[in-house]
């Protein structure tokens, strides 16, 4: 290829400082080093995760950086030793890596991966310890190990799922972080069973794909509890049986469900991120055996609680990252179950606009209409 | 039997009002009615829950009663319709009681039974909501269904267990609460795989059981950790491998585990009753898999607290209650565990003491050389 072994200058939105409105510029992305690869975006959807750093409450959010972190596109070219993927497979980034080799890898038990997290959270490439985005020489962190709101953006290797070539990009580029997220909670980690009663809390992307989950599950009943009444009829689509707004109850939430329910539920989701809820969650869970689990993630320094007598008998407390999906390995099985029509994506997709209009994106972001906008990365 | 259908009088050890020494009383027990069994105990050790009624922390404690749980007897009577049990049979009072038919004993995921929960809360037998135990007319509340420190005891037949005859009761007396609660905990709760790592916080009773039980499990490093250094010795003889007292180190207690284990532990068990160390204890385990086990009882109101993220990346926080060992079913199969020498029993006694120095014996409780006092209740 033409722009191999060379720096490419291309479109990339830089969040310069938090809280004020990235900028599109002209960004120098350097040629991947041993181990990395070059990617060309396609296409990029927003998610939480990037509004939270953007905001500046994120205490290790670094600036100025390039955002992004649910996208699709083509690999460009390939660093040393790169040999699972080569120019022109496509690919998604992941931010949970896959190096099949350290000792989360190959625990077995989970699927975070150890290899590459020291240089990824401090918003540089493993191999020198720097950033290969620059403006004008100056230069700009990585975030999340992806980086995907920009035309062209450097991975390592263990970050990078190849998948079907024939999937569409502008779509499965969601199986980057909150479809997957959901499914796993329900799959992965909570493994619900048949017949088994749910309840989600907050139906944005993240807790449809929950309800999506469970009824593939077999769950009998998955209850969608938010504060905007006008989830529901979307979330029908998605699985969801019966709505609870806990605006219209004057009990707390989780005796609510605990009444609803005969004792409570046997597996229940925080999707959300609030700390109170999280422990609503788990305190609707039944006695005996309820397993809440928590997929929000919550603002820095925020803590939980309960009394430990809800353990004592028999809750079980626990949380999931990318739904315990091992992404390199489980990613392109997502993608080809969407191909099957087995799993949705494209209903989740309510916003298209480019990458020029992400700042729009991001106000629509705290709309209950929205759910994921998908960005056109290339002109 | 001369006494079936008569009320006996006889000895127990009266809690008349919170934190006042214990009365030997002569005391009232009216025959079993239908559903109910009379035990004449035997032996009887003490634990925590004892204590911490007796104290009047418990804010659901009732006085006057008679305490007591851990302990062993004799069938004197049955009342109607009871079939499992008959007069002679060796038992095991339960406080967890096994029906068989509630909604928790048939879910096969817990051993939690809510049949007579609501009667042994308040204290009462179910079949009249009333107490068989009184005092010149005077009722005295019953005790987790169980009021071992009586010379007779009327418990329902949900909660008894009938053991082999030939075991000692007063050395399985021990199998009432303490010992099995550790056992299971690591077997059945935890499920503690061979080659695992475990931290134990706490080395009473509860905490050398969970010993035993991991070492029986294959476990490959057990970390004993106990603000009192005297209590590693003995911890050995249970399989603790590694010794941490928290007061030797500046560092939080579970950063001392963490790097101790290249990460943190696989499990973990609180077994101590302390919010702090619940925490900490849930902090020490391995990204990625942890899983810690809340064993202890805390006093009411208190609450456990941690960051979500805690679990986002992976640590499982659970509880347990007795065990999670089917009292009924599985009571009797400890026993024989006993009898062919597969479990300890003899090791946790360090005090022998009667009925009549029960104060002495609480009192032992509070000195770090005392694991579990058994007192002989009969003349
Ligand atoms: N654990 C992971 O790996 C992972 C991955 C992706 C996203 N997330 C997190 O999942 C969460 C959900 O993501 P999303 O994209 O679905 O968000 P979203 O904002 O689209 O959805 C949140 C929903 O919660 C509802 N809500 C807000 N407060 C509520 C309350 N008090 N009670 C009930 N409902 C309430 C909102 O109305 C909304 O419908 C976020 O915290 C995100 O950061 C976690
Ligand atoms: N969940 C259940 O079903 C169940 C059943 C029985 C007992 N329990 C509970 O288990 C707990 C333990 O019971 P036990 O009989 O072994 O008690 P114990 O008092 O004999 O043992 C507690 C141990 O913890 C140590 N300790 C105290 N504070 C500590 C600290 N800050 N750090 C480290 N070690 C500390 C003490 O030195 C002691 O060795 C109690 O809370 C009891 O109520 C629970
Ligand atoms: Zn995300
Ligand atoms: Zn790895
Ligand atoms: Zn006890
Ligand atoms: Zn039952």
């Amino acid at each position: 290829m033409a722009t191999q072994g060379q720096v490419i200058t291309c479109k990339a939105a830089v969040a310069w400082e938090p809280n004020k409105p990235l900028a599109i510029e002209d960004v120098q992305v350097a040629p991947p080093q041993a181990g990395e690869v070059r990617v060309k975006i396609l296409y990029t959807a927003l998610c939480h995760t990037d509004a939270y750093t953007w905001s500046g409450k994120d205490p290790e959010g670094l600036f100025p950086c390039i955002l992004g972190h649910e996208a699709a596109g083509i690999v460009e070219s390939v660093g040393e030793g790169v040999t699972e993927v080569q120019p022109g497979d496509h690919v998604i980034p992941c931010y949970q890596a896959e190096c099949r080799e350290c000792k989360f890898c190959k625990s077995g038990k989970t699927n975070l991966c150890g290899k590459i997290r020291a240089a990824t959270g401090a918003g540089v490439m493993m191999n020198d310890r720097k950033s290969r985005f620059s403006v004008n020489g100056k230069p700009i962190y990585h975030f999340m190990g992806t980086s995907t709101f920009s035309q062209y953006t450097v991975v390592h290797d263990v970050s990078v799922a190849k998948i079907d070539p024939k999937a569409p990009l502008d779509k499965v580029c969601l199986l980057g972080c909150g479809v997957p997220t959901g499914l796993g909670a329900v799959w992965n980690t909570a493994k619900v069973e048949p017949g088994s009663n749910v309840a989600i809390f907050g139906l944005g992307t993240v807790g449809l794909a929950v309800a999506e989950g469970a009824k593939a599950a077999g769950a009998s009943r998955i209850i969608g509890i938010d504060i905007n009444s006008k989830k529901f009829d979307r979330a029908k689509n998605f699985g969801v049986t019966e709505f609870v707004n806990p605006k219209d109850h004057e009990k707390p939430i989780q005796q609510v469900i605990i009444d609803l329910t005969d004792g409570g539920v046997d597996y229940s989701f925080e999707c959300i991120g609030n700390v109170k809820i999280m422990r609503a969650a788990l305190e609707c869970c039944h006695k005996g055996w309820g397993t809440s689990v928590i997929v929000g993630v919550a603002a820095s320094g925020e803590e939980i609680s309960t009394r430990p007598f809800q353990l004592v008998t028999g809750r079980v407390w626990k949380g999931t990252a990318f739904g315990g999906f091992k992404s390199r390995s489980q990613v392109p099985w997502l993608v080809e179950k969407y191909m099957k029509k087995e799993i949705k994506i494209d209903e989740y997709i309510t916003h298209n606009l480019t990458l020029g209009e992400i700042n729009e994106a991001f106000e629509l972001m705290h709309e209950g209409e929205c759910l994921r906008c998908v960005l056109k990365v290339q002109a």
